[in-house]
């Protein structure tokens, strides 16, 4: 997207350079939903970025693991609060391929995460508007910001081809 | 309570007897949520029953961890699933000492766990009817039963008195 930013436009070029980072995390995000993929998990991925660098990333583990607090999000906050040694990730974003649901939506607010990119939306348990949004419509000690839409055909993508693999797979059973 | 159930009354004897099983299992919380404040957590405690048997104990570790996952909801549910070999905790009962948080709620909910005994109410970040409801307001695929107020005073109490010592030793800083 670079390539096309008219010279001579400054805030233009800002804008392009974020959407330009957005993207490039969310693609590392997805290489965290593919490895889901791989393990046959629903193909969820998620990185933690401080200061522009990645500092956690986590795909889906909840069938290998058998255990639903293994989601993408709860494991980088996880690996994350480890690294800064602090529960708070003060200035940290977090980009996720899919919707958070409301417990990882609310482990989001309660590690003081600053941002939160989102790929593809989830109409079923999603607390980031689609079923709820908890960063927006309660009064909790911290807001998050959020921005959706990131990468979001290839997030959608990646879950489509999932559950359609899956079909097939149960079908032939 | 049990010696004041009055003999020949069968259906006021067997009210009585969940009451008094109910306040077995939050004693039982209880004593994790005192373990929590030895460590100066905000105590809070948390076990997981099935077939009336207690199978996953825990306590907050928020501060001990610095990881804010590490509520003793979460904690209790990941030795469950480890116990039960699978993420689906069905036809268990929690019992916790405060109301739980989004988190906490939302991975209760993710958990298929069945019913959830809650002892003092969080008007602050309570996610079972003080701040919102995830429990009984949204369709998720599947609903969590409620009872509040289980030995609601001795849960109140104790994080009370925890506040309490915990502004004292601020002030004397």
């Amino acid at each position: 997207m670079g390539v096309r930013v008219p010279l001579g436009t400054p805030k233009f070029i800002n804008i392009k350079k974020d959407d330009f980072m957005q993207e490039k995390f969310m693609q590392e995000a997805l290489k965290e939903a593919k490895k889901a993929y791989e393990k046959m998990e629903v193909p969820v991925g998620c990185v933690i970025v401080k200061d522009n660098k990645i500092i956690a990333r986590a795909h889906n583990l909840k069938e290998t693991k058998f255990d639903t607090t293994k989601h993408a999000e709860i494991l980088a906050i996880q690996k994350a609060s480890k690294k800064l040694k602090s529960w708070r990730l003060l200035n940290c974003e977090m980009y996720i391929t899919l919707e958070p649901c409301s417990m990882c939506a609310g482990a989001i607010i309660n590690s003081r995460i600053k941002k939160v990119y989102i790929g593809a939306l989830d109409e079923k348990t999603g607390a980031a508007g689609s079923v709820l949004n908890l960063f927006e419509d309660y009064c909790f000690n911290h807001k998050v910001e959020i921005e959706k839409n990131v990468l979001k055909n290839e997030c959608e993508e990646i879950l489509k081809n999932f559950f359609k693999e899956l079909r097939v797979i149960k079908s032939k059973k």
